[in-house]
């Protein structure tokens, strides 16, 4: 007899029958006895239908009115699966994010949790029911409605995970779980059955945004066990949880990769100490994310800046760098496109110096070519050719013995 | 500077250009130097898509989950809406039935609103804005989110030009506002330019249902001077006030119609105390809506009931008849279908008892024979042969000088 937080993602609830599985899916999991809480997200594409119709209101719609808009879409969706229940015979009872007690910020359109009132869902759990409960919602302390921005529903599950101390949290989605890097793309990929919290973040571009960094982030801090898993495959997933629970028998645990990485250079930057913080912070506020950045004093007086960014973005950047020349003082530009970037992840590696090295040889005797290289304790990252990207991941795979290998850590 | 509660219904928001539309005929109002609240509904066939998604669902689905369900129609159009007005530059802010204290009996599916806790309107009415509230809804003493039923948005706007004591409450409706008769089928229908609470109640059915009779009591109740107006055109409607504020030189204010009736007749039924209730009771109890009803005892023992009903009920009621024949107790059924009933409706004819027997004389001089008779204190009812139906309203309507006479009253 447990606690167990469910969360159900827009392509699980997408249509009727996909809410009528859904539902037996819970009920699977309240008749093996346990307490369930149930958090879903707005069915399919209705929040794509709901800004398309803002968009042609009003060029800029007004972010409360906005959060007021897109969370009818998780309230339909609590509502027809909970008539779904109750329908196959299970008492249910259905909760906008206010009425769930999910206080955020006074902010709209990317509010973070304060605090959860859990007042009336223990007391609807104590009366036996299955609670359903609207992801990506809450409500600000003027009362008015907010949502947490991408990945909501991932952390209203996780949050309320967390305040109700459940003894597990499952991330139901369109994939089987977290795999060794993307089966889409190497045939002997493999699923993980369990990975840290940080090397989940860290892999979090594997599976397509499987699951959101910031809930990801959120049980971590409250020590959430977690379990990626598929809505419609009955098969085990994969379990996120605390390292110390975890064997250290497999170095890398994964490996993620990324194209369409273009290199940008700014050349013969001042040495000084704003040149750094005037570059980014001219770049974000042109919306222009950056990756993996790298410095390298070539004198005392003048410095090279690399970074990487989407290939998309590079027009824009090399326009938002132009217009600031006369502010920022350098030299030249210098870009290179046609990149990707390639990473290893595993929390092992925070006590085994050789991995980045490893990883080196590995791609040097594949003739690939590195670029940039970025390091964190549980992640090496490789900038290279976009043509040698699923080349380098293959050999990778295989070099940490991530083909065939046990999976459980 | 007054204020001024106006009311949208869900073809007059049904699709972005209309909720343009609307936006401009707020701003309209608040130009004018107005407080203005707006109640909306939701947009054209949303509520029917809702409902059909739920049945797909169950066939009975949760009357709290239903509530849950529809309510999101309105929220929408509050967003919308307000996204629409702060686009054209007018301060505004939406709410939805609980955040503008709209506090309801704990029913679902028809619940009637106990009170408006209107702190937060007047809050934001004192701030210079436009305040837009979802109609239909409310919230329960325990939090649950409640409807009001059929003609709720009515209700709403009414209900909240009551509490805060608005000059006028403004319904925007897809008619330019109450006829004589339906415009439809008698050419020279005018639009009455004023009638009594009373009158429009009896006249409900001019017009399509253009305004809920519930919200017509209630508005009766509180003294609130409504007026009916088109959403698209820009004349003058028809005001509803107090009798006392109008003068009474038109006796008959208009003449309502309304086509397959099918009249039944219970034979022989016993004359105790019970057996019309309990007819009644049976009836209503199968959702069979009863409208003019006759009893005349034939003799001591036993008596004759006549009531008139939809013509698609007929099936139904003789079967529920034939059901429950041993508890009533009757000795046969009879039935008339392809029936009509045309009523002359004016709070004059209070004071004036000729009017029935004129209004049997017109019909009489136009071999129109009166199958059925019903009398309330302002309207007097006949059921026709439905051939005879627009023959009977062109008569009366000339009869009563309801054509070409000054239609204030």
């Amino acid at each position: 007899m447990g606690l167990i937080v469910q969360k159900f993602g827009g392509t699980s609830v997408g249509s009727v029958e996909r809410i009528l599985n859904v539902a037996e899916r819970v009920i699977e999991e309240k008749e093996r006895g346990n307490d369930v809480v149930v958090v879903v997200s707005a069915m399919g594409k209705t929040t794509d239908k709901l800004v398309s119709l803002a968009k042609d209101i009003s060029s800029n719609p007004n972010k409360r009115e906005m959060d007021m808009l897109l969370t009818t879409g998780e309230q339909i969706t609590i509502s027809l699966l909970t008539m779904a229940l109750l329908q196959k015979g299970h008492d249910a009872i259905s909760f906008t994010g206010w009425q769930a007690g999910i206080q955020t910020e006074s902010i709209h359109g990317n509010a973070r949790i304060l605090n959860i009132d859990s007042t009336r869902i223990k007391s609807e759990l104590d009366n036996g029911r299955i609670v359903v409960v609207a992801g990506f919602q809450g409500i600000t302390e003027d009362d008015a409605i907010s949502t947490l921005g991408r990945g909501g529903s991932d952390t209203t599950a996780v949050a309320i995970a967390a305040t109700l101390k459940a003894d597990k949290c499952d991330i139901y989605t369109d994939v089987t779980g977290v795999y060794t890097t993307d089966p889409r793309y190497v045939k002997d990929a493999r699923k993980l059955l369990a990975v840290s919290y940080d090397e989940m973040l860290e892999l979090a571009n594997l599976g397509a945004g499987v699951l959101h960094p910031r809930a990801v982030e959120f049980a971590k801090n409250y020590s959430v066990p977690l379990e990626v898993r598929s809505s419609m495959e009955r098969e085990v997933g994969t379990m996120i949880e605390e390292e110390v629970r975890m064997e250290q028998n497999l170095v890398v645990r994964g490996v993620a990769f990324e194209d369409d990485i273009t290199r940008v250079s700014v050349l013969g930057l001042p040495n000084s100490l704003t040149s750094l913080s005037t570059i980014f912070t001219t770049l974000a506020s042109n919306h222009i994310n950056v990756d993996i950045i790298i410095q390298s004093s070539t004198n005392e007086n003048t410095t090279n800046l690399s970074f990487s960014i989407k290939s998309d973005d590079l027009n824009e950047t090399i326009k938002v760098l132009g217009d600031n020349k006369s502010k920022l003082n350098y030299i030249g530009i210098e870009s290179e496109s046609g990149l990707a970037k390639v990473s290893i992840v595993g929390s092992g590696m925070i006590s085994n110096p050789g991995v980045a090295a490893e990883m080196f040889e590995v791609l040097a005797g594949n003739d690939i070519q590195v670029k940039m290289v970025s390091t964190s304790e549980i992640k090496v990252s490789t900038v290279v050719e976009e043509g040698n990207m699923i080349r380098a991941v293959e050999a990778l795979h295989q070099a940490f013995h991530l083909a065939g290998t046990p999976v459980k850590a």
